[in-house]
């Protein structure tokens, strides 16, 4: 593969042919952010699909597997949408993928990124700390606090682009899923579908996947639990194969 | 066991040494209610607990083998509440057991029956429906659709007697689970632990526990899920155990 590397860069492999290019100074795309690409709906030939907090593109690579509609990643941090955007040239992407650093919360979202049949969002998982408590690094404090945007901003923002009928997939800590599902609602986005993530087996859950229709009936289905780690602490073969799309 | 049947009545077993006195015309217990009696918190030896729509009684009794405080079932239909009184004293429960003919509706509920440090409650699941999808049965029609009050009803009632950082507990449909959160977090009720159970490996939920704080903090815990049956369509061990509440 031939990727454009800067300074303090590597390239890692996520799944079946694909690649991205990482900095340990920044931080590395989670397991999450797949997880995420393989449990959404997507449009498969028609339509247009949405990611919101993109971060280095992580889950327009994996989407671009599943579907073959135009997909736009917007990402506020301009170090990571250009990172973003190498790897998309790396993966010989960049028919399918675009990359717009963008503010969310700008009141002329639709009118710049245009509307979609699905929107994607692994948001940061926190919200807001107090300056004491927040990480030194910005790249990491971005990521994982709500320095851009809170859920909500973030939430009402998936709801403004997308169309009548169309999903909007999100990630989240559990902890928060009560609180998800109220800002779906408030942004007429009724929770569908859900998924929940254990670690190992007789753990709590720590990764909630989430999808919510705009303007649909009440009625959430919750899909079979996924293990990550067996008893010896490698993958599960049902996490291997949820992780690579089979 | 010494109970008092009356025509069309059986003593069924519920689990440990608990009997219950049950007819088929009217409903049986299902092992939702036996399930959330497992699941709840419960205040071990100071405080009192709530049974609500208790139907006949099987919620307090196996609650009683998890808790010395005085518990109080209430139960809208007068025969329901006879059955249940009936059963209490073949268990010989009647000193910790009160059960009480009441509509939670009633805005004198918290001088009726009390406050509580804990309300458990397995509501009916569906949303009252259409004269004519309506079960012709009108003891299946009370338990099953929200002839005597809906979800809305019965978690205010909830939350009116329930004490500051008591806790409500309820069994539900996971379809209906992002209703229910917010109709408990709109009576401040704060939903704080979660358990989906699944009928089969690989299978969609089709049980949803779920316990709510009082003016609780927000922060959802997901415990680890449970499946009913093996592949054989046999009780997996983990389900026994936790329905015998080893």
């Amino acid at each position: 593969m031939n990727a454009s590397l800067q300074d303090g860069e590597r390239l890692d492999y996520i799944t079946q042919d694909l690649s991205i290019i990482q900095r340990a100074s920044v931080f590395a795309f989670s397991i999450d952010a797949v997880l995420l690409a393989r449990f959404t709906y997507v449009p498969k030939t028609r339509g247009t699909i949405i990611d919101m907090c993109s971060g280095n593109g992580v889950i327009p690579l994996v989407l671009s597997t599943r579907s073959s509609v135009p997909i736009t990643g917007v990402e506020i941090q301009p170090l990571l949408s250009d990172m973003a955007e190498r790897s998309v040239a790396a993966n010989q992407k960049q028919e399918q993928i675009t990359m717009m650093e963008a503010d969310v919360r700008t009141p002329e979202l639709r009118t710049t990124v245009g509307e979609a049949d699905l929107v994607t969002c692994n948001p940061p998982y926190f919200p807001t700390p107090q300056d004491t408590e927040k990480n030194t690094n910005p790249f990491f404090t971005n990521a994982r606090h709500e320095e851009n945007g809170t859920l909500d901003d973030i939430i009402r923002a998936a709801s403004v682009v997308v169309k009548q009928k169309g999903k909007v997939s999100v990630v989240l800590r559990p902890e928060r899923m009560a609180e998800l599902f109220e800002i779906f609602r408030k942004y007429r986005l009724e929770p569908k579908r859900m998924k929940m993530i254990y670690p190992k087996h007789g753990k709590e859950a720590n990764i909630l996947l989430a999808e919510g229709m705009k303007d649909g009936k009440p009625g959430l289905t919750c899909l079979p639990p996924l293990t990550v780690y067996d008893e010896k602490d490698a993958y599960t073969e049902e996490f291997r194969r949820y992780y690579a799309g089979c």
